[in-house]
């Protein structure tokens, strides 16, 4: 079971007045999350640490990129207040379903990145800040119909299928 | 069945590359609503409508506030992009659930918000652009403790307590 | 004297821990109200107050635009805290110079916007909140190269040219 | 001539349609830079690097702090479009003033920091993307009046004083 391993920087802007991150500011971090490890930047390609790019960022992506995402749906629980840290937060993420065009992306928030951590591995464990799906369309971009998902992405994301999250919350 | 009806002005800044409101963003705009509807500000009261608090309005705000409130989840499914429009959105909004120390918040987001709408009323249908549920739990400002809902409050909020959202793609 | 009257509603997220509009988030209001003015947009031609279109808005946009706008410089001036209120700002904007490829867009903020204002006349007076200028060089979409404003341009902006702002707090 | 040096990180969020960091975010960035040097946080003093507290960060923070900050004005002059790296910015900090109640908190954007980088030293030279100064005032967080800068945080400061930025495009 392997997961993908993505910092996220926190901001003091994403506090609110209690000193936690926000709300929605969470769902900004797992987009970044979700950017940096499912789409193709070539500019992004050579990073401070010189890991190079993510084994499943190959969407295309900029101005001229012939496909792009649309969300169809979320869902997070916010377990406990994550607080502020220079430290950037570890997003611990994997594909909770493939389909024909679309995924279903899982995250976990946790905190405390190290300097140099492999970008895919087993979960390092402990209780998350926060843990969320988010259902992705991937559309033509001339037309914004769903398009299939090519067999090359599809090459790229099955290694981090696995089970989908359970949210615990849901029911009442 | 009544709902709260509550306008929130796009910016263009909510849009992404492709003119559409970006998936975060769509939750700011429902924290606006949900801020506007649920918590009583002096210094809101008087208004370009002239329509004075909302009904639901009785949760204490600013940085004397005995209680605050956590969000505990959300979901929210995106049925169609939601374009820019200087007209603000109409936010329609109830209560799913209203329990002993959380609410949760049921959200219906439409356009075309007509000036000196009422604040309450029934949905004015149509198909929505998103629907979302926030489980919201009241919080003693000084432990952060879950506290009991107060008598006040729950004689404010029964009024708008229905059905709960069925989210149409949460199984696959 | 002519300006621009262009109203930008607030947001509860605009506020920091001091429920005051933070220093950054008035520079957002600044952007919205010059993109509504200086922008020509197609599906914001019917608005809320059916008044229509901004004389000034004459500068393309969307994906297949052949120009857009590089921001060069920014100044403001913040004179007093801006609290909340659901009754939109007014911005209060006008030209301070209109160069060969580019142009000083001034700005006053000032509370208390009424519904039906005229979009251009006479300041209102008043001391503002902040008081702003944001030097803009249009270029060409495709080289980004700066490009001549057109005869259509210039005639829709000259209406609105007048004495930059004179900062009071620049100097020490 | 002595500079801080503060690492901030990008993110997707950042970038307009041009893939360019918005000229909006900018002033995000700058804020998260100064807060971070001048703002004493205990949570933040362990961070990835093992570097500790910066040597300006006295000023007190968060919900008990005895005093606050107001920010008076800002200027910048954007020289060329940033675009994203995941390497962060290196905003390099210095003191342009340092009156009785008041500081203007001078910045040059750089990219391509490097893990590691020592918190102060001299500019690393390069031309930056922009160049900016804010003017901080020191207040009561009881009465929101001015109050004189300690000794304290002169003692701590007036290292990084030096002559203020001249910009370059203010005159017409």
């Amino acid at each position: 079971m392997t997961r993908l391993h993505v910092p996220v920087a926190l901001r003091w802007s994403d506090l609110d007045a209690y000193q936690h991150v926000n709300n929605v500011e969470m769902f900004r971090l797992l987009e970044d999350a979700r950017i940096t490890a499912f789409w193709r930047h070539a500019e992004a390609e050579v990073d401070e640490e010189g890991l190079g790019p993510w084994p499943t960022a190959v969407l295309d992506t900029g101005p001229h990129a012939t496909s792009h995402t649309l969300v169809a749906r979320q869902e997070i629980e916010y377990l406990r207040p994550l607080g502020f840290s220079r430290t950037p937060v570890r997003v611990e993420m994997w594909i909770g379903h493939l389909g024909g065009a679309s995924l279903e992306v899982c995250y976990e928030v946790h905190d405390g990145w190290a300097h140099g951590t492999a970008r895919t591995g087993p979960t390092s464990g402990g209780e998350p800040y926060a843990r969320a799906a988010t259902t992705i369309v991937v559309v033509d971009a001339a037309t914004s119909a769903p398009r299939r998902i090519t067999a090359t992405e599809r090459a790229a994301w099955e290694p981090y299928v696995e089970e989908p999250l359970a949210f615990r919350r849901r029911g009442r």
